[in-house]
């Protein structure tokens, strides 16, 4: 059993975080919120999203798994005005999730869960660690674009850099002081990731969120943040390129 | 002869119901205003736009036939912005039709009309009459956009509904109450339309337009709603796609 | 040595004039300022634009000569948010051009100028003058899209008039009195021009500007106007169409 009611806002931010990954998703249902883990076709990044029942205007649920195709997710938010508010129901005897909005109802098939794989969420120790405004991320993701395909994250004691470098061009953002909410990085680690990647999950992330970026050398980076006031919560790794020395 | 001013927001609106059927179109002209009568290529739906002369800023006419081209008007109407009057005038000596916007005059040939058939606008008696405002048949549209091709109607003695089905998902507008203005449905009627045409055509009506639905079983639906300050009249009517019992 | 800083407004606004003509650029520099002289592939049209020092926020320069892709340079602009400052110096050592918008750095290769020719501004004494808002002949331009290839300029002692006139349809724009700041055209002059050319200098141009236009029969026109309050200055010829009488 799962009822619920958003507000479409909020609906939509988890929506798009999620998408820049996979498109067909499992939600674990527990009576306290909502748990997402997914790998990308590649396997190249992955997403653990835990969304607690604080995040709903109401909640009500028994343990359950649900199969959703967020492409048919968005076109329901693209209903819903700035203040609307999503309700959302099971329809266990038919196997539907159905969607209301005002006066609109809008249902859909439960996609298959049995074949999606779950994830193990990697328990990782990264040496450096730093907080930010991912306004300053994202900007230094816009200078990045066109020049390689890579990027490079950096943080040392004093600095933390996203660099990439073409055969041309170079660009190259530098963020230290009041730049940094915060900076843990005793040495210098340093590892390249794809930039693709890196631009989707950055843009998807709202103005005005705090992220944090967990960083070693050749190791995945892990980025942490908040969403729907404080209620859910998203970690993200991404794999590095190991680069031949 | 015919020669008038109009405010550019008034043409706009009236070009854009028109031009969701064709492109090529010929008015009829008397003195007391215009009158259009079309079909579309495919013979599905019809259009009967009556403007009056108090539509216009300005309008003086002798009884007479205009072909026009929408396409090419519509490019004229992009030159003046809101606010903007647009004089017209037939050059009957060079067989064109000149638009002026403040000091840029634009001149088209007239389209020929001879070959342009005159629909005979059917006189049908339907048993249900629903009016609405028009953003509520909209959003019905936006939920049932990319679930089927064809979208329901159905009118009862206490609710009026849009809905659409497809393979896996359903849609559906359930108008009751304080959501009309009127409903007058006996019986329970339900017809199924084409949803590219009901769309098209509902798209191109202004919000805060008032709308009346006529409907029985099996029979066009005829839509019917005011322009420019209640100074123009459309009556459409979109043929039903017969069901198979 | 180049060492500059300019608002990213003035250095967009600058770099849309030029790139309607050319991609990449070699500027001469002095410590007065810079000075581009540049003719389009295709030797039809040709700009030379002048940038006082005063155009910057700070400048300081040795003669040199700077080539630049301005394709790079305007993925640099759209880094910066309106009121930004962007700084820009040559780093000769590694023949490079440096960008830095607050903690960004993007660098480029300069482009190798030793096979960009040197054009020679033609000097033409033309008898027609006038001087209008850029927003008239932006309308006019409008106007005459998608009916010809070719604008038509032609300069009276009381009329001014862009038109264009196909197989069925015709756009003109007069402007007379107060459309015009100034008119200085003793005799009747025309001359028809590359639509394509005409508008792309003309859309590239702000709001607000004061364009001046001097022509002749089957002269290039050419049009004279200032950018950057005052500190820059453009002139811009676009060789004619010679009509077969």
């Amino acid at each position: 059993m799962f009822k619920a009611e958003i507000k479409s806002e909020t609906l939509k931010g988890l929506v798009n975080i999620i998408s820049t990954l996979i498109d067909e998703v499992k939600f674990a249902i527990t009576p306290e919120g909502m748990t997402l883990k997914a790998v990308d076709p590649a396997h190249v990044a992955m997403i653990e999203l835990r969304i607690g029942a604080k995040a709903f205007e109401s909640y009500s649920a028994d343990g359950t798994e649900l199969g959703l195709d967020l492409d048919k997710v968005k076109t329901v938010i693209k209903l819903a005005g700035p203040g609307d508010i999503v309700a959302m129901e099971q329809d266990e005897e038919n196997g539907r999730f159905v969607f209301r909005i005002g006066n609109v109802t809008r249902s859909m098939n439960l996609v298959e869960t049995s074949s999606m794989s779950d994830p193990k969420v990697p328990q990782l120790t990264l040496s450096a660690s730093a907080v930010m405004q991912v306004e300053q991320l994202q900007r230094g993701i816009k200078a990045a674009e066109s020049i390689s395909d890579h990027i490079s994250i950096r943080a040392g004691p004093e600095e933390f850099e996203l660099s990439c470098e073409g055969d041309t061009d170079k660009a190259s953002l530098k963020l230290a002081g009041a730049d940094l909410e915060s900076l843990d990085s005793p040495a210098e680690v340093q590892s390249l990731f794809p930039l693709d990647y890196f631009a989707n999950i950055l843009k998807a992330i709202p103005s005005g969120t705090k992220i944090r970026v967990e960083l070693d050398k050749d190791f995945p980076v892990k980025l942490v943040f908040e969403l729907a006031g404080g209620e859910a919560k998203v970690v993200y790794f991404l794999a590095p390129r190991i680069e031949n020395d």
